[in-house]
């Protein structure tokens, strides 16, 4: 029977991977100031997280295996997990600048360290290029070899469209409601979280076990942009009607301008009155002006047009899994566990 | 017979790698103000150079091959060429943020365009995706294609911890000599600028003609490394000793702190008093100190210095390819091109 892997179980993979990283850029003769330095942003940059991306891939490796996996098994996919990590920290460590964000995991973000700066930039580098020293280390004779490398391209790339488009849509600095759609609104979340976050997991457990065909690939896909789009939806739900001590968090989306779910849907069934409220109101650090965009929220009743939205989105979602095709040795139980991570999830 | 390129060739492939790119992008849906911006990223920031690295490439093969290309011997060298580039693009334009640089090629660096600034990141981001894009659409099937793509994430890596090295040891606004060696030089200079700059093309060139064997790439790099040493000394020495009116600039080395081969030189030899000169003067916007350093440059005769390092480098580059050993199909002449086209150059 398949098993669930731990945090701690996941995160005692991770020193033998710095080591083989550091080994790595050792025999380069990097002198000893830059060794530490690469060793300190690889530590904070990678690890603090909750490694849901990370713990997928062991997790959907035993559920295809469908029993624990053995040490080898586990110490591979785990390392393809980890390897999801270092995209995610080579995203985040330049988020953070490209946003002028502040604090990262409760902690300063790793530009606004003493002494790093943008010297950052190049750590975010260095973290992905991690991704391919581990891949060609432990994964070079591999069958999928190729495939693993075309599979990190790709989808890196299409992180980078998802943040390009979110960039240039919403600018901290300059609001235009104009902008938004949910069109683009969807092309973000789907570029942005949803591959990296949902589809690749499973992807690379399907490669690992060598039955990343097209068809079992196009599945997956067909299956985990959806709920990857959902799960940013009830991100964004949350941080309006989400409890803050579930959340760990007092949302700030509407002063931070953001092209959340609630403002596009608020967008698309506002009278020309309540675009004005909004048109005044968003985007701003202001208190008062969030309180009433807040109060339009309630006016349009986004709490039920979100609840509305996920009876349907998770209906289909379940037809989708109740007809998945299994003959090329994918599993309906994948699917099924990372619906329930999330479905009416509080935090 | 070999044929040299000329820029204007080597330019004439570019709009159709430009056209497979954005198709690419287009592929994904991306709304048209985004892949407007990324056609305005990749033309301003991969054209307009001298395309030096990327004329290597089909250069090399003709000298190989030993005779002018045809059409798809060109294109498909031009296009290996035209990565070189992408890469290039994508250090130059985050190098440019991480240096707070003010003009690259004459123009405003892309960072500083209007509306441009930290969205820059994501577009270098999208320069270095290019290149694996590229290489998937037209090298999928080449022999060499799992070869080409560790060939790029090896240089690129390499190129990464040249660039921490020289941030951490040279950071513009604290002047540290203590920090600067010439073994810090070497490590900075072979790994920042002689992999990507000299090796990379050249293996390129022997992965085309699938001849990127064990002993002809090593033959290639303990030839090329030297010489892109070579290359970036010459670049200090004209720094300060060149013509402005060949260089084209004016150099600032001096003012702006640099770990160059000169100021590495005379640390070596110089005084306790000397060396408080350089202290004292060395890093400072101030052409009254830089005016005190170029005094001591030449007390110490860093000129001569210099012409008896280049005798001695190139003695010796020319001895290894002498002793070459073009059984796998290297061939003596690549070399004798790329140092025919630095040795005693004056721009």
């Amino acid at each position: 029977m398949a098993q669930r892997t731990t945090l701690q179980e996941f995160e005692a993979v991770f020193p033998k991977l710095e080591e083989a990283l550091l080994d790595h850029a050792k025999s380069y003769k990097l002198p000893q100031e830059q060794l530490d330095w690469y060793k300190k942003s690889l530590n904070i940059n990678t690890l603090g997280g909750k490694c849901n991306r990370g713990m997928s891939v062991p997790d959907s490796v035993s559920l295809l295996l469908n029993k624990k996996l053995d040490e080898d098994e586990y110490f591979k996919a785990a390392t393809l997990g980890w390897m999801t990590e270092l995209l995610q920290a080579f995203f985040l460590v330049s988020d953070d600048i490209m946003d002028s964000s502040i604090t990262r995991r409760g902690k300063p973000c790793w530009y606004l360290h003493e002494g790093v700066g943008m010297v950052a930039i190049n750590d975010a580098f260095m973290l992905e290029a991690a991704i391919y020293t581990l891949l060609k280390k432990y994964f070079r004779s591999h069958p999928a070899y190729v495939e693993l490398l075309e599979l990190f391209h790709e989808v890196t790339f299409q992180t980078e469209l998802g943040q390009l488009c979110d960039l240039l849509t919403a600018p901290e600095d300059k609001v235009n409601l104009d902008n938004f759609s949910m069109e683009k609104y969807r092309f973000i979340v789907v570029y942005k979280t949803a591959y990296y976050s949902f589809y690749l997991p499973v992807a690379l457990a399907l490669h690992q076990l060598n039955i990343g065909t097209p068809k079992n690939l196009k599945q997956a896909e067909e299956i985990l942009i959806p709920m990857g789009e959902y799960f940013q939806v009830q991100d964004d739900y949350l941080d309006n009607f989400g409890l803050p001590e579930h959340i760990g968090k007092i949302g700030t989306d509407i002063m931070d301008n953001k092209c959340s779910w609630l403002v596009n849907q608020a967008l698309a069934i506002a009278t020309p009155e309540q675009r004005k409220v909004l048109e005044e109101n968003y985007g701003h650090k202001d208190k008062t002006k969030e309180a009433a965009v807040k109060k339009l929220y309630d006016e349009l009743q986004l709490e039920q047009r979100y609840k509305d939205y996920e009876e349907k989105v998770v209906g289909e979602i379940w037809e989708k899994i109740s007809a998945l095709d299994e003959s090329d040795g994918l599993k309906k139980e994948v699917f099924e566990a990372f619906l329930a991570k999330i479905y009416k999830r509080s935090k």
